[in-house]
Protein backbone atom coordinates (compact mmCIF):
# COMPACT_ATOMS: atom_id res chain seq x y z
CA UNK A 1 0.00 0.00 0.00
CA UNK A 2 1.20 3.41 -0.75
CA UNK A 3 1.99 5.47 1.78
CA UNK A 4 -0.70 8.57 2.98
CA UNK A 5 2.22 10.68 4.49
CA UNK A 6 5.17 12.38 3.37
CA UNK A 7 7.95 14.01 4.90
CA UNK A 8 8.88 17.47 3.84
CA UNK A 9 11.93 19.58 5.00
CA UNK A 10 10.08 22.70 6.55
CA UNK A 11 10.85 26.00 8.24
CA UNK A 12 9.37 26.96 11.55
CA UNK A 13 8.48 30.55 13.17
CA UNK A 14 8.14 31.23 16.71
CA UNK A 15 9.13 27.48 17.83
CA UNK A 16 11.61 26.20 20.01
CA UNK A 17 14.95 25.94 17.13
CA UNK A 18 15.17 22.05 18.28
CA UNK A 19 12.29 21.64 16.56
CA UNK A 20 12.16 18.61 13.69
CA UNK A 21 13.12 20.16 10.82
CA UNK A 22 11.17 17.67 8.81
CA UNK A 23 7.61 17.95 8.83
CA UNK A 24 4.87 15.18 7.79
CA UNK A 25 2.09 16.16 4.96
CA UNK A 26 -0.81 14.11 3.81
CA UNK A 27 -0.69 13.05 0.59
CA UNK A 28 -2.19 14.14 -2.25
CA UNK A 29 -2.73 13.21 -6.09
CA UNK A 30 -4.89 12.43 -8.76
CA UNK A 31 -6.89 9.55 -9.03
CA UNK A 32 -8.32 8.67 -12.17
CA UNK A 33 -11.26 6.40 -12.69
CA UNK A 34 -11.90 4.55 -15.75
CA UNK A 35 -14.52 2.24 -16.76
CA UNK A 36 -13.07 -0.06 -19.25
CA UNK A 37 -11.28 2.18 -21.50
CA UNK A 38 -13.56 4.93 -20.33
CA UNK A 39 -12.49 8.02 -18.37
CA UNK A 40 -14.92 8.49 -15.82
CA UNK A 41 -13.54 10.68 -13.28
CA UNK A 42 -10.17 12.50 -11.89
CA UNK A 43 -10.28 13.02 -7.95
CA UNK A 44 -7.72 14.72 -6.15
CA UNK A 45 -7.11 11.75 -2.99
CA UNK A 46 -4.88 10.57 -0.33
CA UNK A 47 -3.69 7.09 -2.29
CA UNK A 48 -4.88 3.90 -0.06
CA UNK A 49 -8.09 2.21 -0.48
CA UNK A 50 -8.52 3.20 -3.89
CA UNK A 51 -10.77 0.50 -5.10
CA UNK A 52 -13.41 1.37 -2.64
CA UNK A 53 -13.13 4.89 -3.46
CA UNK A 54 -13.80 4.03 -7.46
CA UNK A 55 -16.56 2.02 -6.26
CA UNK A 56 -18.04 4.12 -3.48
CA UNK A 57 -18.14 7.02 -6.16
CA UNK A 58 -19.64 5.04 -8.86
CA UNK A 59 -22.37 4.34 -6.06
CA UNK A 60 -22.58 7.40 -4.68
CA UNK A 61 -22.68 8.99 -7.58
CA UNK A 62 -25.20 6.83 -9.33
CA UNK A 63 -23.57 5.45 -11.91
CA UNK A 64 -23.78 2.01 -10.80
CA UNK A 65 -26.43 0.59 -8.53
CA UNK A 66 -24.79 -1.98 -6.30
CA UNK A 67 -21.42 -4.45 -5.77
CA UNK A 68 -23.24 -6.99 -7.97
CA UNK A 69 -22.99 -4.77 -10.59
CA UNK A 70 -18.69 -4.51 -10.17
CA UNK A 71 -16.33 -7.38 -11.74
CA UNK A 72 -13.54 -6.17 -10.85
CA UNK A 73 -11.37 -2.96 -9.84
CA UNK A 74 -7.81 -2.92 -10.99
CA UNK A 75 -5.42 -0.26 -9.57
CA UNK A 76 -2.12 1.08 -10.85
CA UNK A 77 -0.02 3.85 -9.03
CA UNK A 78 -2.84 6.72 -9.83
CA UNK A 79 -5.39 5.29 -12.09
CA UNK A 80 -8.66 2.67 -10.71
CA UNK A 81 -9.85 0.96 -13.70
CA UNK A 82 -13.43 -0.66 -13.03
CA UNK A 83 -14.84 -3.81 -15.30
CA UNK A 84 -18.17 -4.16 -15.13
CA UNK A 85 -20.32 -7.20 -14.52
CA UNK A 86 -21.19 -8.85 -17.93
CA UNK A 87 -24.82 -7.25 -19.22
CA UNK A 88 -24.42 -4.11 -16.87
CA UNK A 89 -25.20 -0.93 -19.15
CA UNK A 90 -23.76 2.85 -18.12
CA UNK A 91 -26.74 5.16 -18.65
CA UNK A 92 -25.47 7.61 -20.69
CA UNK A 93 -27.49 10.57 -19.17
CA UNK A 94 -25.92 9.48 -16.03
CA UNK A 95 -22.47 9.61 -17.14
CA UNK A 96 -22.58 12.91 -18.58
CA UNK A 97 -23.71 14.38 -15.24
CA UNK A 98 -20.90 12.79 -13.61
CA UNK A 99 -18.14 13.36 -16.04
CA UNK A 100 -15.97 15.32 -13.79
CA UNK A 101 -12.69 17.05 -15.14
CA UNK A 102 -10.89 19.32 -13.64
CA UNK A 103 -7.69 21.84 -14.88
CA UNK A 104 -5.81 18.53 -12.29
CA UNK A 105 -6.45 16.86 -15.36
CA UNK A 106 -3.63 14.01 -15.21
CA UNK A 107 -2.94 10.77 -13.77
CA UNK A 108 0.25 11.85 -11.51
CA UNK A 109 0.94 15.08 -9.19
CA UNK A 110 3.97 15.67 -11.77
CA UNK A 111 0.87 15.83 -15.06
CA UNK A 112 -1.10 18.30 -12.20
CA UNK A 113 1.95 20.35 -12.44
CA UNK A 114 2.72 20.18 -16.06
CA UNK A 115 -0.83 21.22 -16.48
CA UNK A 116 -0.19 24.75 -15.19
CA UNK A 117 3.01 25.20 -17.50
CA UNK A 118 0.97 24.44 -20.46
CA UNK A 119 -1.67 27.20 -19.31
CA UNK A 120 1.14 29.84 -19.60
CA UNK A 121 2.56 29.91 -15.70
CA UNK A 122 6.26 30.08 -15.03
CA UNK A 123 7.85 31.10 -11.37
CA UNK A 124 6.22 33.84 -9.88
CA UNK A 125 8.31 37.25 -9.29
CA UNK A 126 9.97 37.76 -6.58
CA UNK A 127 7.52 40.17 -5.23
CA UNK A 128 7.61 41.25 -1.51
CA UNK A 129 9.44 40.36 1.78
CA UNK A 130 7.54 40.57 4.19
CA UNK A 131 8.84 40.51 7.98
CA UNK A 132 7.81 37.26 10.03
CA UNK A 133 5.68 39.88 11.98
CA UNK A 134 3.17 40.69 8.83
CA UNK A 135 3.08 37.20 8.50
CA UNK A 136 2.09 36.38 12.39
CA UNK A 137 -0.65 39.90 12.08
CA UNK A 138 -2.58 38.15 8.61
CA UNK A 139 -4.92 35.34 10.84
CA UNK A 140 -6.07 37.89 13.49
CA UNK A 141 -6.63 40.23 10.77
CA UNK A 142 -8.68 37.91 8.47
CA UNK A 143 -11.19 36.63 11.14
CA UNK A 144 -11.89 39.95 12.29
CA UNK A 145 -13.04 40.84 9.23
CA UNK A 146 -15.23 37.70 8.72
CA UNK A 147 -18.72 38.52 8.37
CA UNK A 148 -20.63 35.41 8.54
CA UNK A 149 -18.20 32.78 10.24
CA UNK A 150 -18.44 33.88 13.29
CA UNK A 151 -22.43 33.35 13.18
CA UNK A 152 -22.58 29.87 11.70
CA UNK A 153 -19.48 28.31 11.65
CA UNK A 154 -19.81 27.38 8.03
CA UNK A 155 -17.56 29.75 6.32
CA UNK A 156 -14.27 29.48 4.94
CA UNK A 157 -12.54 32.84 4.25
CA UNK A 158 -9.66 34.11 1.97
CA UNK A 159 -8.34 37.38 2.44
CA UNK A 160 -5.97 39.55 -0.24
CA UNK A 161 -3.29 41.54 1.85
CA UNK A 162 -0.83 44.20 1.37
CA UNK A 163 3.06 43.45 2.09
CA UNK A 164 2.36 45.09 5.18
CA UNK A 165 -0.27 43.34 6.45
CA UNK A 166 -3.58 45.60 5.69
CA UNK A 167 -6.55 43.32 4.54
CA UNK A 168 -7.24 44.59 1.07
CA UNK A 169 -10.37 42.42 0.77
CA UNK A 170 -12.20 39.42 1.81
CA UNK A 171 -14.22 37.05 0.38
CA UNK A 172 -16.33 33.85 1.99
CA UNK A 173 -18.27 31.05 0.88
CA UNK A 174 -18.64 26.94 1.61
CA UNK A 175 -16.19 26.38 -0.77
CA UNK A 176 -12.53 27.44 -0.04
CA UNK A 177 -11.75 27.67 -3.75
CA UNK A 178 -14.70 29.89 -4.78
CA UNK A 179 -13.85 31.94 -1.79
CA UNK A 180 -10.40 32.57 -3.99
CA UNK A 181 -11.95 33.22 -6.74
CA UNK A 182 -14.02 35.60 -5.67
CA UNK A 183 -11.20 37.27 -4.54
CA UNK A 184 -9.41 37.07 -7.95
CA UNK A 185 -12.42 37.89 -9.71
CA UNK A 186 -12.66 41.29 -7.47
CA UNK A 187 -9.17 42.10 -8.75
CA UNK A 188 -8.88 40.60 -12.02
CA UNK A 189 -8.04 43.88 -13.39
CA UNK A 190 -5.04 43.83 -11.41
CA UNK A 191 -3.34 40.44 -11.80
CA UNK A 192 -0.88 39.59 -11.72
CA UNK A 193 -1.12 40.29 -7.66
CA UNK A 194 2.82 40.13 -7.24
CA UNK A 195 2.79 42.76 -4.75
CA UNK A 196 -0.13 40.74 -2.59
CA UNK A 197 -0.33 38.14 0.25
CA UNK A 198 -3.49 35.87 -0.13
CA UNK A 199 -4.15 34.15 3.28
CA UNK A 200 -7.13 31.83 3.08
CA UNK A 201 -9.11 30.07 6.53
CA UNK A 202 -8.40 26.33 5.97
CA UNK A 203 -6.27 23.89 4.45
CA UNK A 204 -3.82 24.07 1.24
CA UNK A 205 -4.72 21.49 -1.07
CA UNK A 206 -3.23 21.76 -4.68
CA UNK A 207 -6.44 23.75 -6.11
CA UNK A 208 -5.35 26.31 -4.11
CA UNK A 209 -1.75 26.73 -4.88
CA UNK A 210 -3.22 26.60 -8.91
CA UNK A 211 -5.49 29.28 -8.13
CA UNK A 212 -2.64 31.29 -6.59
CA UNK A 213 -0.46 30.40 -8.89
CA UNK A 214 -2.87 31.74 -11.91
CA UNK A 215 -3.73 35.12 -10.02
CA UNK A 216 0.42 35.37 -9.76
CA UNK A 217 0.26 35.90 -6.04
CA UNK A 218 3.69 35.21 -4.28
CA UNK A 219 2.69 34.41 -0.96
CA UNK A 220 0.19 31.90 0.23
CA UNK A 221 -0.90 31.81 3.90
CA UNK A 222 -2.84 29.28 5.45
CA UNK A 223 -4.32 28.28 8.91
CA UNK A 224 -4.64 24.73 8.49
CA UNK A 225 -2.04 22.11 6.79
CA UNK A 226 -0.67 21.90 3.13
CA UNK A 227 -1.09 18.77 1.09
CA UNK A 228 1.96 17.06 -0.26
CA UNK A 229 1.22 18.11 -3.63
CA UNK A 230 0.36 21.98 -2.76
CA UNK A 231 4.27 21.89 -1.16
CA UNK A 232 5.08 20.63 -4.59
CA UNK A 233 3.44 22.56 -6.61
CA UNK A 234 4.75 25.57 -4.57
CA UNK A 235 7.93 24.60 -5.11
CA UNK A 236 8.16 24.43 -8.78
CA UNK A 237 6.75 27.89 -9.06
CA UNK A 238 9.06 29.84 -6.50
CA UNK A 239 5.85 30.67 -4.73
CA UNK A 240 6.34 31.04 -0.55
CA UNK A 241 4.17 28.86 1.35
CA UNK A 242 2.85 29.46 4.68
CA UNK A 243 0.86 26.58 6.67
CA UNK A 244 -0.44 26.69 10.36
CA UNK A 245 -0.12 29.63 10.71
CA UNK A 246 -2.16 30.60 14.05
CA UNK A 247 -1.22 30.96 17.80
CA UNK A 248 1.49 33.68 16.58
CA UNK A 249 3.77 30.25 14.68
CA UNK A 250 3.77 29.20 11.13
CA UNK A 251 5.18 26.81 9.15
CA UNK A 252 6.83 27.79 5.51
CA UNK A 253 7.19 24.75 3.40
CA UNK A 254 8.77 26.72 0.36
CA UNK A 255 10.25 30.17 -0.45
CA UNK A 256 11.00 31.33 2.86
CA UNK A 257 13.50 33.75 1.32
CA UNK A 258 10.43 35.68 1.12
CA UNK A 259 10.27 36.23 4.95
CA UNK A 260 12.89 38.15 6.60
CA UNK B 1 -27.40 40.92 -2.09
CA UNK B 2 -28.93 37.94 -1.54
CA UNK B 3 -27.93 36.72 2.01
CA UNK B 4 -25.46 34.02 2.44
CA UNK B 5 -27.13 33.33 6.13
CA UNK B 6 -30.41 31.00 6.73
CA UNK B 7 -31.91 30.52 9.78
CA UNK B 8 -33.34 26.70 10.85
CA UNK B 9 -34.89 25.78 14.05
CA UNK B 10 -32.39 23.22 15.34
CA UNK B 11 -32.65 21.17 18.71
CA UNK B 12 -29.85 21.44 20.65
CA UNK B 13 -28.30 18.67 23.35
CA UNK B 14 -25.76 19.08 26.21
CA UNK B 15 -26.67 23.03 26.38
CA UNK B 16 -28.77 25.30 28.82
CA UNK B 17 -32.54 24.60 27.54
CA UNK B 18 -32.60 27.98 26.69
CA UNK B 19 -30.29 28.08 24.24
CA UNK B 20 -32.05 29.94 21.05
CA UNK B 21 -34.32 26.88 19.02
CA UNK B 22 -32.76 28.51 15.69
CA UNK B 23 -29.00 28.18 14.46
CA UNK B 24 -27.47 30.24 11.49
CA UNK B 25 -26.14 28.25 9.00
CA UNK B 26 -23.95 29.06 5.53
CA UNK B 27 -26.16 29.21 2.46
CA UNK B 28 -25.09 26.39 0.19
CA UNK B 29 -26.64 26.84 -3.48
CA UNK B 30 -25.27 25.66 -7.11
CA UNK B 31 -23.87 28.92 -9.68
CA UNK B 32 -23.96 27.92 -13.03
CA UNK B 33 -21.48 29.35 -15.24
CA UNK B 34 -21.87 29.91 -18.50
CA UNK B 35 -20.00 31.64 -21.55
CA UNK B 36 -23.06 32.88 -23.76
CA UNK B 37 -25.39 29.24 -23.73
CA UNK B 38 -22.59 27.41 -23.43
CA UNK B 39 -22.66 25.86 -20.04
CA UNK B 40 -19.26 25.54 -18.10
CA UNK B 41 -19.23 24.41 -14.92
CA UNK B 42 -21.48 24.41 -11.96
CA UNK B 43 -19.93 24.84 -8.78
CA UNK B 44 -21.47 24.58 -4.95
CA UNK B 45 -21.24 28.21 -3.48
CA UNK B 46 -22.48 30.85 -0.84
CA UNK B 47 -24.36 33.05 -2.50
CA UNK B 48 -22.70 36.94 -3.02
CA UNK B 49 -20.36 38.07 -5.25
CA UNK B 50 -21.42 35.37 -8.18
CA UNK B 51 -20.07 37.94 -11.20
CA UNK B 52 -16.86 37.54 -8.98
CA UNK B 53 -16.66 33.94 -8.83
CA UNK B 54 -17.45 33.95 -12.39
CA UNK B 55 -14.51 35.91 -13.33
CA UNK B 56 -12.09 34.21 -11.06
CA UNK B 57 -13.09 30.64 -11.68
CA UNK B 58 -12.56 31.48 -15.23
CA UNK B 59 -9.44 33.50 -15.00
CA UNK B 60 -8.00 30.46 -12.52
CA UNK B 61 -8.71 27.69 -14.63
CA UNK B 62 -7.24 29.28 -17.35
CA UNK B 63 -10.38 29.52 -20.07
CA UNK B 64 -9.83 33.62 -19.89
CA UNK B 65 -6.50 35.37 -19.51
CA UNK B 66 -7.52 38.92 -18.20
CA UNK B 67 -10.45 41.29 -17.38
CA UNK B 68 -9.88 42.60 -20.93
CA UNK B 69 -11.31 39.41 -22.13
CA UNK B 70 -14.52 40.17 -20.13
CA UNK B 71 -17.84 42.23 -21.62
CA UNK B 72 -20.09 41.59 -18.76
CA UNK B 73 -21.18 39.25 -16.58
CA UNK B 74 -25.14 39.20 -15.96
CA UNK B 75 -26.32 37.47 -12.44
CA UNK B 76 -29.85 35.90 -12.41
CA UNK B 77 -30.39 33.90 -8.95
CA UNK B 78 -27.97 30.93 -9.53
CA UNK B 79 -26.65 31.98 -13.11
CA UNK B 80 -23.87 33.80 -14.25
CA UNK B 81 -23.98 34.49 -17.94
CA UNK B 82 -20.64 35.49 -19.03
CA UNK B 83 -20.62 37.65 -22.54
CA UNK B 84 -16.56 37.80 -24.14
CA UNK B 85 -15.47 40.95 -25.38
CA UNK B 86 -15.19 40.95 -28.89
CA UNK B 87 -13.06 38.74 -30.81
CA UNK B 88 -12.27 36.81 -27.66
CA UNK B 89 -12.20 33.02 -28.98
CA UNK B 90 -12.56 30.27 -26.18
CA UNK B 91 -10.19 27.14 -26.68
CA UNK B 92 -11.61 24.16 -26.81
CA UNK B 93 -8.85 22.16 -25.38
CA UNK B 94 -8.81 24.14 -21.99
CA UNK B 95 -12.76 24.08 -22.07
CA UNK B 96 -13.20 20.17 -22.47
CA UNK B 97 -10.74 19.73 -19.56
CA UNK B 98 -12.67 22.17 -17.21
CA UNK B 99 -16.25 21.39 -17.99
CA UNK B 100 -17.40 20.43 -14.35
CA UNK B 101 -20.80 18.85 -13.82
CA UNK B 102 -21.67 17.12 -10.89
CA UNK B 103 -24.48 14.53 -9.58
CA UNK B 104 -25.45 17.85 -7.96
CA UNK B 105 -26.41 19.15 -11.20
CA UNK B 106 -29.09 21.60 -11.33
CA UNK B 107 -29.49 25.60 -10.70
CA UNK B 108 -30.89 25.35 -7.34
CA UNK B 109 -30.91 23.45 -4.29
CA UNK B 110 -34.45 22.29 -5.51
CA UNK B 111 -33.18 20.38 -8.61
CA UNK B 112 -30.12 18.99 -6.65
CA UNK B 113 -32.61 17.35 -4.64
CA UNK B 114 -34.59 16.03 -7.32
CA UNK B 115 -31.80 14.75 -9.11
CA UNK B 116 -31.45 12.56 -6.06
CA UNK B 117 -35.08 11.92 -6.40
CA UNK B 118 -34.44 11.14 -10.14
CA UNK B 119 -31.01 8.60 -9.04
CA UNK B 120 -34.11 6.63 -6.88
CA UNK B 121 -33.58 7.66 -3.54
CA UNK B 122 -36.58 7.81 -1.48
CA UNK B 123 -37.28 8.58 2.19
CA UNK B 124 -34.74 6.74 4.10
CA UNK B 125 -35.74 3.21 6.63
CA UNK B 126 -36.44 4.39 9.92
CA UNK B 127 -33.15 2.80 11.10
CA UNK B 128 -31.90 2.67 14.32
CA UNK B 129 -33.13 4.40 17.76
CA UNK B 130 -30.06 5.47 19.79
CA UNK B 131 -29.86 7.20 22.56
CA UNK B 132 -28.33 10.46 22.98
CA UNK B 133 -24.82 8.94 25.04
CA UNK B 134 -24.27 7.34 21.66
CA UNK B 135 -23.79 10.40 19.75
CA UNK B 136 -21.87 11.68 22.34
CA UNK B 137 -18.85 9.22 22.02
CA UNK B 138 -18.65 9.25 18.47
CA UNK B 139 -16.00 12.30 18.04
CA UNK B 140 -13.77 10.64 20.82
CA UNK B 141 -13.97 7.49 18.84
CA UNK B 142 -13.27 8.33 15.90
CA UNK B 143 -10.54 10.52 16.88
CA UNK B 144 -8.62 7.84 18.31
CA UNK B 145 -9.22 6.06 15.30
CA UNK B 146 -7.30 8.00 13.29
CA UNK B 147 -4.41 7.26 12.10
CA UNK B 148 -3.38 10.06 9.49
CA UNK B 149 -4.18 13.20 10.79
CA UNK B 150 -2.25 13.39 14.42
CA UNK B 151 0.91 13.23 12.40
CA UNK B 152 -0.15 15.54 9.60
CA UNK B 153 -3.27 17.83 10.79
CA UNK B 154 -4.48 17.83 7.01
CA UNK B 155 -7.08 14.64 6.45
CA UNK B 156 -10.46 14.33 6.89
CA UNK B 157 -12.60 10.89 8.28
CA UNK B 158 -14.96 9.53 7.82
CA UNK B 159 -16.19 6.62 10.45
CA UNK B 160 -19.30 3.90 10.13
CA UNK B 161 -20.66 3.18 13.37
CA UNK B 162 -23.26 0.51 14.66
CA UNK B 163 -26.28 1.66 16.75
CA UNK B 164 -24.09 1.32 19.92
CA UNK B 165 -20.90 3.15 19.18
CA UNK B 166 -18.78 0.83 17.59
CA UNK B 167 -16.78 1.69 15.26
CA UNK B 168 -16.90 -0.73 11.84
CA UNK B 169 -14.41 1.17 9.79
CA UNK B 170 -12.86 4.30 9.32
CA UNK B 171 -11.22 5.92 6.14
CA UNK B 172 -8.78 9.14 5.85
CA UNK B 173 -8.62 11.47 2.65
CA UNK B 174 -7.73 15.05 1.49
CA UNK B 175 -11.40 15.12 0.04
CA UNK B 176 -13.95 14.70 2.76
CA UNK B 177 -16.45 13.20 0.11
CA UNK B 178 -13.46 10.73 -0.80
CA UNK B 179 -13.02 9.62 2.96
CA UNK B 180 -17.33 8.74 2.63
CA UNK B 181 -16.77 7.36 -0.90
CA UNK B 182 -13.55 4.77 0.34
CA UNK B 183 -16.01 3.78 3.47
CA UNK B 184 -19.74 3.39 1.53
CA UNK B 185 -16.96 1.32 -1.21
CA UNK B 186 -15.59 -0.62 1.61
CA UNK B 187 -19.29 -1.69 2.45
CA UNK B 188 -20.85 -1.78 -1.35
CA UNK B 189 -22.41 -5.16 -0.86
CA UNK B 190 -24.19 -4.58 2.65
CA UNK B 191 -25.94 -1.43 1.05
CA UNK B 192 -28.56 0.32 2.14
CA UNK B 193 -26.61 0.60 5.53
CA UNK B 194 -29.53 1.18 7.01
CA UNK B 195 -28.26 0.42 10.69
CA UNK B 196 -25.80 2.45 10.54
CA UNK B 197 -24.39 5.96 11.62
CA UNK B 198 -21.98 8.14 9.41
CA UNK B 199 -19.87 9.93 11.20
CA UNK B 200 -17.64 13.49 9.51
CA UNK B 201 -15.03 14.86 11.17
CA UNK B 202 -15.31 18.27 9.05
CA UNK B 203 -17.96 20.71 7.61
CA UNK B 204 -21.22 18.12 6.00
CA UNK B 205 -22.29 19.94 2.44
CA UNK B 206 -24.94 19.34 -0.27
CA UNK B 207 -22.45 16.39 -1.33
CA UNK B 208 -21.94 14.64 1.85
CA UNK B 209 -25.33 14.07 2.56
CA UNK B 210 -26.30 13.35 -0.87
CA UNK B 211 -23.87 10.30 -0.82
CA UNK B 212 -24.99 9.34 2.59
CA UNK B 213 -28.07 9.17 1.37
CA UNK B 214 -27.43 6.84 -1.79
CA UNK B 215 -25.44 4.59 0.55
CA UNK B 216 -29.04 4.44 2.62
CA UNK B 217 -27.75 5.71 6.10
CA UNK B 218 -30.22 7.47 8.24
CA UNK B 219 -27.56 9.27 10.46
CA UNK B 220 -25.35 11.23 9.17
CA UNK B 221 -22.89 13.24 12.24
CA UNK B 222 -20.40 15.74 11.98
CA UNK B 223 -17.77 18.06 14.13
CA UNK B 224 -18.55 20.95 12.10
CA UNK B 225 -21.59 22.81 10.57
CA UNK B 226 -23.61 22.07 7.89
CA UNK B 227 -24.95 23.71 5.30
CA UNK B 228 -28.62 24.89 4.51
CA UNK B 229 -28.57 22.70 1.45
CA UNK B 230 -27.17 19.68 3.50
CA UNK B 231 -30.20 20.43 5.74
CA UNK B 232 -32.64 20.91 3.38
CA UNK B 233 -31.85 17.58 1.70
CA UNK B 234 -31.44 15.82 5.38
CA UNK B 235 -35.36 16.93 5.48
CA UNK B 236 -36.54 15.92 2.15
CA UNK B 237 -34.86 12.25 2.60
CA UNK B 238 -35.74 12.05 6.44
CA UNK B 239 -32.38 11.65 7.41
CA UNK B 240 -30.75 12.75 11.05
CA UNK B 241 -28.74 15.70 10.60
CA UNK B 242 -26.26 16.14 13.53
CA UNK B 243 -24.09 19.33 13.21
CA UNK B 244 -20.99 20.62 15.68
CA UNK B 245 -20.62 17.08 17.63
CA UNK B 246 -17.76 18.20 19.99
CA UNK B 247 -17.26 19.08 23.87
CA UNK B 248 -20.12 16.71 24.43
CA UNK B 249 -22.82 19.16 22.91
CA UNK B 250 -24.23 18.29 19.75
CA UNK B 251 -26.84 19.89 17.40
CA UNK B 252 -29.78 18.10 15.41
CA UNK B 253 -30.93 19.65 12.07
CA UNK B 254 -33.21 17.47 10.94
CA UNK B 255 -34.65 13.97 11.92
CA UNK B 256 -34.38 14.46 15.84
CA UNK B 257 -36.71 11.92 16.68
CA UNK B 258 -34.34 8.92 16.20
CA UNK B 259 -32.22 9.95 19.33
CA UNK B 260 -34.01 8.86 22.43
Amino acid sequence: MRSSILSVPVQRFGRAPDSSPQDLLAVEEPLQIRIGDRDISITMRTPGNDAELAAGFLFTEGIIHGASELAAIDCYDNQAVVTLAPGVELEEERLRRNFYMTSSCGVCGKASIESLEAAGCATLAPGPAVPESVIRALPGKLRQAQQVFEHTGGLHAAGLFSPSADLIALREDVGRHNAVDKLVGAFLAQTPLQDRILMVSGRTSFELVQKAVMAGTPILAAVGAPSSLAVKTALRFGMTLIGFLRDDRFNVYSGASRIC
